[in-house]
């Protein structure tokens, strides 16, 4: 059976060597969302047109996030980061609003935590915004879309529900 | 229209004002769950089964994210939580972790955000104790069950299909 | 002759006791401006007309760093913030952009050094987002407004080359 | 016009891609200073002849902040300074103190960031720890003095007001 | 058997709820030290003779430490802590350095831990600036030498030998 | 005589250049103890054999103190972690429980203060979690056992009476 990489051979928590491991570009692309009722996503879109600030606020408490990850997930390893963008847009459709993050490092390890993180925080940053008018909104669907560089290589999602 | 308490008249972001509200008890009850292959969940119980390690470790940064929370999430006020308590428990249906958080506070703002936040960062560390055997897995649902005190008063989630 | 508080009879640096004190409310307000040239300026408000970043994320940045004031100031207290707000305005007659900060609490220190660094993070960032058109810009005139509450009262600064 | 680098085409803050550039050494150099009343100075220079304590503190104040720059500046990328030191001088004519910070890295972006926020929280703490004696204090002139190494090269300033 | 209270029925670790306790004052003083060489200890002297910094900066590191206790302890409860006091003597039949820590707060908890990772940082931090002449230095007896205040009422400790 | 590498020729503390030091593998192993009674350690194997908690926590506590080395110590570096392993054993002679902590670096400093951090924090932990039952635990003999890599070589620590 494969073994779990963070537990050593009697089952205590390690954070793995990488010292080993070459430099090489790593790239991970994450998504998710948060699904409101249409008057919430209306409310979030004017209050946007006006100054934009629930979708910028989320943005940059993402972009700070992935910074913290290795302070946040005990076994993450502190990183180089050399590239953290979030985008955040609505979907009429879900509705509400869909998240997704793209890090970059030149480096020894993933970077699959640091935008799952930056999607995660970006999506509480939004519930916290609007949760005044919708408590209840909800976050789905968070998940890393792509990843590449690395010993264990590319790697893409299957879509969700056909998307 | 309603409006965005953290908005200001010009749509501004800021710190809502709450110093003039009473102090008085409040808990607020989250939920969130991963979901994995059933070979995942079997490979994170068998770990279990020997040191407990990846249910441990996650409560414990759920724990710790609760107390992080207003360094997250920009416009979050710092508070003196009395209590966390952070949940898993496997669910063979699902099949993967559903994870829940209850925090504690006797002050003058919620503390729904950092019970979503224990919730999202311990799913989150699940994730990144997994992600060497399986990188699909989703996290989902990630939403308030519970608040009570308050001046807004208690407030229930409906159930999420039928359950 | 006059003893700075932070030093004992020794001259050796500790945090000030003040368990003593009654809690009141205490309100504090600082400011600072950056000061660039013409184009740097215009350069921001033209960005700005289109999606605010600059000075929503320098808004941003100010609220987060007051959180972190006694993380920062080796001998300043934790305390539990009530309010924060970051204002920023562009000045053509600096030319620049001035930023003011309004700080609140109910409890026994009082929030100037809060404020103060709410507008020095807020300057930083400012700073930060243009540095790569104008390296030139200084940071000035950082300096409390006014306080009020606590048992050394109230204070007010004065004017600056008759402003 | 030139475009500012941490807005994108469409106007939303992103952390800059630094991984295709080269590692050089940087060095940045920023100065500010606190200005105050003469009788605050010679307390602080009173109590810094007993055991130092004002300036020490400011000092380890300062070194500590550099390490944090990635944490207050929303959009700065962690970096792995290999020196930080800063120098706290007392100025009769001014009258109060003039901090100046020099950070070094082995690369790929410039360490500016990082010595302006050494600068200005060793001025913060100056004003801290002497608030009890003079709250009129003004942080003055915080500004980059130098910078060599990076693809924009070497830069210095000019002197402010003929010094 | 007395039940560990950090652990629940089922063994699993929780933050203990102390919102029903009522806010009493705490104090709590906690002390260590550092074992070395006698030529170590003369460095330092030596060193502190000039600018004290060895012992300032330690004594400011310990500070600082205790107001993050929280972050670092999985378990402990943010506080609000009213006073941090750290000394640190040399005692040449150690031969060594004395440090010694105490804390206040009005409050539900006691600050044992806040005294205790004072004195550990302190302690360290010492290490730090000395390794380079002496690596051998050993950090010895960190314990709780009394509290007061809470429901568990005062206590100290015994003499450790005969001291 | 020797010079502390951390004080200039002034005294004042400075952060060191390691800039031009070449990059090596660097590994520190260090070790401490809790010192209980008897049946403190009882109870804490008792929780362990049921969930684990204690020690599990203990650890991952260790672990995360050790990434934040930096942010604790005023003049220690930045680094880029590759490794943090951290073991708690019960040993009935002392009685007690021993902490080691190896950590690995690829890097221009060595990592002496990561692995003694890692130690102490895993130490402060096991105090926090127990303190219900035995207010009067001992940590002790937290020192370096061994370093190798960097220019000044490899070093190990003598025996501790005998052991």
């Amino acid at each position: 059976m494969t073994r779990l990489s963070h537990l050593d051979e009697t089952g205590a928590a390690h954070m793995v060597d990488v010292g080993g491991k070459g430099e090489t570009e790593r790239v991970a692309i994450a998504e998710g969302c948060v699904k409101m009722r249409p008057e919430t996503l209306a409310l979030i879109r004017a209050g946007n047109a006006a100054k934009g600030d629930v979708i910028g606020t989320a943005r940059i408490a993402g972009i700070m996030a992935a910074k913290k990850t290795h302070d946040l997930i005990p076994l993450c390893h502190p990183l180089l980061l050399s590239k953290i963008a979030v985008d955040i847009e609505a979907d009429e459709a879900l509705p509400g609003l869909r998240v997704s993050a793209t890090v970059k490092l030149m480096g020894k390890t993933g970077v699959e935590m640091e935008a799952l993180t930056a999607v995660s925080v970006a999506c509480l940053t939004i519930y916290d915004m609007a949760k005044a008018a919708d408590k209840a909104m909800i976050i789905q669907d968070i998940r890393l879309l792509r990843k590449t560089g690395g010993k264990s290589g590319d790697w893409s999602a299957d879509p969700i529900n056909g998307n």
